[in-house]
């Protein structure tokens, strides 16, 4: 993994497709945020990546996201600039300017929109993230283990409304923000956990936006060879393939604001006559045989990849008929502590198996 | 009408009443917020209570309230100081202290939760009002037609939650206010409206803490003299006995953050033999006979009364046998006006008639 140093507008199409990587299904599409990206860098120059460790301890980093259903970001991304109305919002309720962006999860579209901010709000973006991939609620983040208040946070859409909230912990405010993101028409641009840089030190996941940008550029030179990315990412990644096949069905339901549902796959190649549960709630979950062996489970990361192109598939595109690699990787060793697990392991989300490590599997 | 000029405890048993009446079914209990207001003023002293013009052109007048569900309003409030909590929050975003408190509706629980507050911040009561009554909908006061923002708007719950709002109208802030009430259980203290001396002169309905007073007076007489208070205030307040009859079903639904339903009643006496059917959403909102003519119709007030006893019946309490008397009485006539109607005439509810004031039924 090389370090990025500067995101120039061409870093911009391997960030998107590390963030489609990492997004592990959800996270929204990051292509659209790519653009907006684009844009602001078109406009406003390059975005400098710092290391977490060179921010002065009193510096102010804030973390930019998009927060709601996917489905719905594509159609309220008119103007591009909500998130930065968020970061000003926070800003004054703050009383003093950000000195730094930061990704709260290093996967989808919020691990390109933090970028558009940065670019317009002519900060640095720290080389880091809360979650090391994506997940689908906004207390699962490193920063809860660390004990940092997501509060204030300030909510903002694109009709000019603007929400501020301090709750009593990151769970809250979780349930607070989602029900606001269905009013807001399903979804809204947040700033959140403003952090100190001595606070980031302890709490973020370090080298998430070089991490993006390695695996894009892995998948786009894979791609360009001919080759299905899958084999080097794995080998980079200590990550395995750990089925193909061809997607059978998919029982999607949009509820309480999420996109939950299963996928069956059936497999091919030396997968033939075997077949594949994944489950997910806006980001894949569970990945388990129909016979109910488990073959990877949150907080590892579960991801789809095309069986041809190897370009990463979410679970709003994903439908009859594709033919797919199912691709595991370990997690940040972060989550497997007992915090980690009681925020994003199996039983927080329902499922009644206990956490076992991929490698393990 | 004696003008009030002072709250002091013993003046809270009317109030109470007279709150109970104009809530017109609903409002929350206002026996509850009593409660709350005789502690305040044992704690702190009476509240004094000043008319609109009194206050300089450059004062800030901040209304608070409870909002959401009156059943869990009753359930909420073990400590009474949450609305007081909202208010401070209110300041700090404003930058400046309030100097008068003032009452968003003239019923139920919201007619005493604001005496309780101005006892805690040792501040005044404005003599006035935003509706004449309850309504169950935040942007349904005088104010929004006399084009003062609710916002920014402050909410906090009994857990330490706080949320402040700027939307880009009145109706948004209802909807988004509604939907946190949800997330704080139900029910939430909010501070809104905020306005200046000169503002106020032009938004608020005058007169009605003195109203409220008078009326609970009145009731609090005739029951003293074994005497029904309906003849009394019918003089008095220019209103009429609509029906009288025994409360045989009532269909009561608590649906998107509203008790909505209907109580069917068979008349009694001088009305035996005729139905009447009242449809409610917190308040009472249209009396109709069974054959569909119209006896009163939202924005005028339709009060229950108890055919004994004379004491007004909420919409929560009011069940199968209640013998009872509806009483019904001219709104303020700024809700007769076309932006009124838009408001809270008997369309916005969903009724499918148009609105004829009362007193030609």
């Amino acid at each position: 993994m090389t370090p990025i140093k500067t995101i120039a507008r061409e870093d911009m199409e391997n960030i998107a497709l590390g963030g489609a990587f990492l997004g592990t299904g959800g996270g929204g599409d990051p292509y659209i945020g790519k653009l907006i990206a684009e844009q602001a860098i078109d406009a406003n120059g390059p975005v400098a990546v710092i290391d977490v460790e060179d921010l002065a301890d009193d510096a102010l980093v804030v973390p930019v996201a998009m927060m709601g259903a996917p489905t719905v970001m594509l159609e309220k991304l008119p103007r591009g600039d909500e998130a930065y109305s968020a970061l000003r919002a926070l800003e004054a309720v703050m009383g003093r300017k950000a000195d730094a962006i930061f990704c709260i999860e290093a996967g989808g579209l919020n691990s390109t929109i933090p970028i558009a901010v940065a670019a317009t709000a002519g900060l640095p973006i720290v080389d880091g993230d809360g979650m090391g991939r994506a997940f689908p609620e906004l207390q699962m983040v490193s920063m809860t283990m660390a004990g940092v208040s997501a509060c204030p946070m300030t909510m903002a859409d694109e009709k000019g409304n603007a929400v501020t909230m301090n709750t009593v912990d990151n769970l809250s405010t979780e349930k607070f923000a989602r029900s606001i993101t269905v009013e807001m028409g399903g979804a809204g641009l947040i700033a959140l956990y403003p952090m100190t840089g001595a606070q980031a030190k302890e709490a973020v996941l370090r080298g998430s936006m070089s991490l993006i940008h390695s695996i894009g550029r892995i998948i786009h030179e894979e791609q360009a060879a001919n080759r299905n990315c899958s084999d080097r990412l794995a080998a980079d990644l200590n990550g395995m393939r750990l089925f193909e096949g061809r997607v059978m069905d998919v029982d999607r339901k949009t509820t309480g604001g999420f996109a939950r549902g299963k996928a069956v796959i059936e497999g091919l190649e030396g997968y033939a006559g075997q077949t594949m549960h994944l489950h997910f709630q806006n980001e894949f979950l569970v990945a388990e045989t129909d016979d109910g062996t488990l073959l990877a489970s949150t907080p590892d990361l579960i991801c789809l990849l095309d069986l041809e192109t190897g370009l990463p598939i979410t679970t709003e595109t994903m439908g009859y008929g594709f033919r797919v690699i199912v691709f595991g990787m370990p997690c940040d060793p972060a989550w497997r502590s007992e915090h980690g697990l009681q925020l994003v392991g199996p039983r927080y989300f329902g499922y009644e198996h206990d956490y076992v490590p991929i490698e393990d599997l």
